[in-house]
């Protein structure tokens, strides 16, 4: 569907089993809200919109009511009710710190609206082994873990250790110094000596969501 | 099993579904054959050893005669049989280019090692559009696809973009100038504007193939 | 003519058939009027000018007048009116995403000032080829291409393999965590697979404009 | 024209008006023969075969005999003869060094076996602009000039401030140190302060001269 | 002097012909008043102060009176009169563009207080070379040359190659996109292909003065 | 302790020595009180907390009164009273510059909230000798040295020949241009020409401070 | 003492506890053995020479006999024999793989050189942790830890939370694709979340064991 | 003078007070000789020679007999003898170790060739600061000081502050690791905290001893 300035994909739903996301930054609210609207009335749904601010949060809302729900710590929002989590297997979001929390919000909150049921596990870096290990039954029951973690990234190499199913790894901007906004926790998760360990973009939470929720409802078929 | 020069994991099937496997480089071809016969010896099989030259490909034959199979283009080597695929999806292993066959090599014995079927599809890079499009349905059959490119990485989003299920995006160090041996095909991936893609370092086929070996077998339990 | 903080080119459109453009950063809205005044008196017109705030424009505005027009999403300007399009082939501008607009705006006020026909052709990113494939008799009728996006910057070369005529591709710095500000978007475009791809600064929707009006206008010759 | 490990684009001289030409980088002697024969068997002729050493020259002039006509400084052959120029402009080839030569030879044989005329000058950088200057008439007289230097790349801001049509640059590896093997000469000219000048990777010569010819044969139609 | 947060050296005049100067950025204007009362009440002087804020100015005034000058655009103020220039050859202080006016000031009020002749040059950057020629008298005038310039630097190689004097290149961080804030500048002049030339840091117009008048005043001894 | 956004652990100080530290930054006032007041709770006290803002400090000057310090210039806040140094020897501060006392304020708070005795020495840069060779004596006696330095980090090179004890370097953000926010600093320590220097990340007062503590306390045992 | 192309540092023992060590890359044979020998009558040993290949080690041979010992894994050689270890504590030198070995032989010699007593544990990567949780017992006694690790280098941030000594971290060169050559691992050991880790530069074994020992020495004063 | 690959500039002698120099890298054997003969033919003596290999040595010696004189060690061969010093004052050139003399021999040919009087300092690098200030009435008694150094560079800044004339640093690729082939030492010297150094590219000596004889050479004007 032709906005002027989107094209609007109107049968991803059909075709890839998921609707089209919004990415919020670098659009207008009006722009948000026309595409949402486009989406929604053709019966995408539930649509989600990332990387939104408070004031296009409120700006959604006006529009959609209480049929829009908006997740601040994630800056995520979903316009339509998250269907229940059918019977495929967990997906468990593991964050070495608390300030990871923000871009596992928006993994839970992807991953929860195509429909699965989510582990979070929360503030359990490496330097502290036992509190990861203190999650090690939730870790095994998984069918995909979501590992998320800034400054060296070792989480994911870790992880990838533990457990026998894949791995998904997301570097944070979490740190500081020679961080590099993130850059350092995402190298070092591409050259995690742990197999079944990928990596998407940096606070990529969104993209993360969506990966898990495929390999996870692989399973039912 | 405590070798001295190396801690080999003789539990690794039964714990991860998947014996461990040899990283060639920086090891001695003597080092190489003692790890692979102690996992040989404890059932670890089959074995796979990566990044070996000719000639420590050589010395293995030399100690398993006919049960090590060398594959010159990938630069890796197999001790014991290949398992019959498991009755799972099939991995489609795409290549941009005729020089991303090396990379590919690794990802399919790796694949076929762990009880995969695998369908090889070469040297079709986006500038013609015309030959990727002509593998639409071998793409939509797969239960995985490992898009395997170098220069501007540009097919994992193409593929990205055309299939339903998880893509493994691995960029190669073919090209030259400002391709950087990789880097610009792995952050061209790990930026990918089509869902559902992740990224593993740059010519890893091996990572490549395990992971999206864990990803279709899932499918099937 | 010297103004003592600059160096103003009276001569240039005769010299290279286009005259200077103003760089509107790092310059004060003083000095912008005063440059575009000496071009416009001089006969050096239209007078673009780039890179400027809202309130750089409303400088302009109180000394122009009606003869100053703004566009804000592209923050250019133009001092006078633009010429009808002569009868060279057309400019097809064309966008990954949404995002991506205000460089093409750059672009294609640049293009249509200098003289040129613009085929605007937005949202249509390679995640999502439908889109772009519906536009490919605008894309082929084109006499140049330019291609704009952020991201993982794929457009280039999938456009690149479509089309006969040069492709002018323009990074944006649209994208997030490894996008790198338009760093991967550039090195992506650079390392093109496609023939008769070449590539301008992040972000350069004038530069762009400029070069794809040297293009198209040789044709008329 | 599907060979097992390339597809090779058997229309592309009626699609695009040039054939596929063939990077010999990465590829063996043998795979560079069997592609060349397919394209020469199917007319599209002349064929390029670029980055190629002596020996894999070797086995092409074994193949194709006096065919075949290989330019060692440039690395580049070309099965078939080049077509006599078209009445189109001239093609200005300017390096700034005698080092940066090869790079110029393989954008030479690549316009000239597209059917242009080529005005090679060479070692004119800007450390010295009375030689530059020197061939001030040939280059305004080109329809379109690549602009070729390593080290600091100064020469495509200065011939694009002397001429009134595109100028093609192209960064060369050529220089020591923080030339870093041509990105300094990419940077600078990507922020090249003339209009109409636009890059292509370093060292890519067949892009530059491809990309010329695309411009210069405009002109004639 | 110790201050406690500071070392004030007291004695840099007689030993190394100029006093210190005073870094502005990151001290409180406090601290900045006390170090400067201490060198000028030892009769270190004129004092510079780099890198100020108006506000900090503003104290600086508050303490000093009419014995302080601040010199807005390039954020740098003087304590104390500029000596009249002695008898050596001057400085020639040329710039790019407009916009490297504040590094160009810098430069000067750092040159002209440490007793030297100042001739500036602006907005003669390499894409008009007939600007920087109409300087060519001044410029062979000169007995060093500082060439400011952002963007691909340029002017540093050609200036370099006009003269037969020393030329000190500043990079500045104007420009935008794959500048990356000065670097590529810095980088291209780092490479200069005209021998003579040597560079300091990126918007280093202190720097830059201080070495052009040490260069300078050699001349007279 | 399992608070939901935090895992806090209240066995370090017997574990390890030293109470669990705060990084205060990406946490909200009330995460960080609540985390304070669980560890103080546990006797694991003096509680530090790194890198807050004046009004994070006001919130825990509110939680807990005079029991809370507040070191603004260096944004690091300690709950609970530093024990009196032990008898283990001391340890050397040392700063290039006035800028860097911040991060050494984040050190010295941190070495002293763990029994050690501190010797500041600020602002003895290696480009006036005498500054830092002034203090040879102090830097003589400590058991370790934190070398705090900007700009080009020259100083933990020349303090290392100084000393025959271990000198724990930190870079910091300090400078400008091409110091890259501390990267310049970090690499010049990390390939130190002398022996027994080792490096903490960019403006990390806090690690230096707890590592030096580590090594100091040694001694005693 | 002055050898024209070296000035040999004759009173270090003395004056700093350690006999100065030769660095041998990029000096001759002649001039190790010149430098060797005059160290040796100074009665500064026993001498090392770092980095030297075989034939380099056979010239010391040659000239030192029996006295000389050459370390071939690590490169690296000794002139004079090791001091039976003192009463201090034990250096635990960890590996994460069989490749890193290199590194630690070349911290090994260094520290036994120096009088310590060392404990290897080689091949306990973070990727199966049980390897590493075999060896707590060693890592826990030791009274500074060596943690040498290339690809990811998690090896440093797991062992810093498992032990309450100084731990230095060594990133070593062992990897491919994004490991850049050891950078990958180095940024990660910087950006380690456990405190006392501190960072040597890549591949440095000999500057790990330098420091090491330093630290452990201490405890014996 | 047109040579075909090459514009030899017969009048630079003249024109900047000093021959043209002969790059070699990256010409062939005779092409050096056809310049260095088209040079000395036209009195523009005596002709240096930078960065040649042995055997191209060998080819000039054929060509031009004792009137050629090769510097193995730092590649730098100069056809013609040196003049006798003028009386202007003499250059120090300063290495930080034993590696770095190569470069300094580029840069003492080239000095001494220009006809300055050269007072070489090797091997006092600041990690033994006795060594370098035992030679300071050395560096106070020069009128320009070449401090060349790798690893972390920090030789600059300490001469910078101790001389009074200027430093022209010269960064070399001594090191290994994180010095990334020179790129710190470069970014150290550029960030130095004393006045009065400039940096020219890594290991070019010819370049700083080109400049350093230009600021050399003015004093006794």
């Amino acid at each position: 569907m032709e906005l002027g300035f989107a094209n609007v994909d109107l049968e991803r739903l059909g075709r890839q089993g998921a609707p089209e996301a919004i990415f919020g930054e670098g659009k207008t609210a009006g722009q948000i809200v026309s595409i949402a609207r486009a989406l929604a009335d053709a019966g995408q749904s539930p649509v989600l919109v990332t990387r939104i601010s408070p004031d296009k949060a409120e700006a959604l809302r006006t529009a959609f009511g209480a049929a829009f729900d908006y997740f601040a710590d994630g800056r995520i929002g979903r316009v339509g009710a998250a269907p229940a989590p059918d019977g495929a297997g967990a997906i468990a979001v593991v964050t070495a710190g608390t300030s990871d929390i923000p871009v596992a919000r928006e993994a839970i909150v992807t991953a929860e609206a195509l429909g699965n049921r989510v582990t979070p596990i929360f503030d359990v870096g490496v330097a502290g082994l036992h509190r990861l290990l203190g999650h090690l039954d939730d870790l095994r029951a998984a069918s995909v873990v979501i590992a998320i973690a800034g400054m060296e990234g070792a989480l994911a190499s870790v992880v990838g250790g533990l457990v026998a199913c894949p791995v998904v790894a997301v570097p944070t901007s979490v740190g500081y110094g020679a961080s590099f906004g993130g850059v350092t926790a995402l190298l070092s998760m591409l050259n995690s000596c742990a197999a079944g360990v990928s990596v998407v973009n940096i606070d990529n939470g969104f993209g993360a969501g969506y990966l898990a929720s495929m390999i996870n409802q692989r399973e039912t078929k």
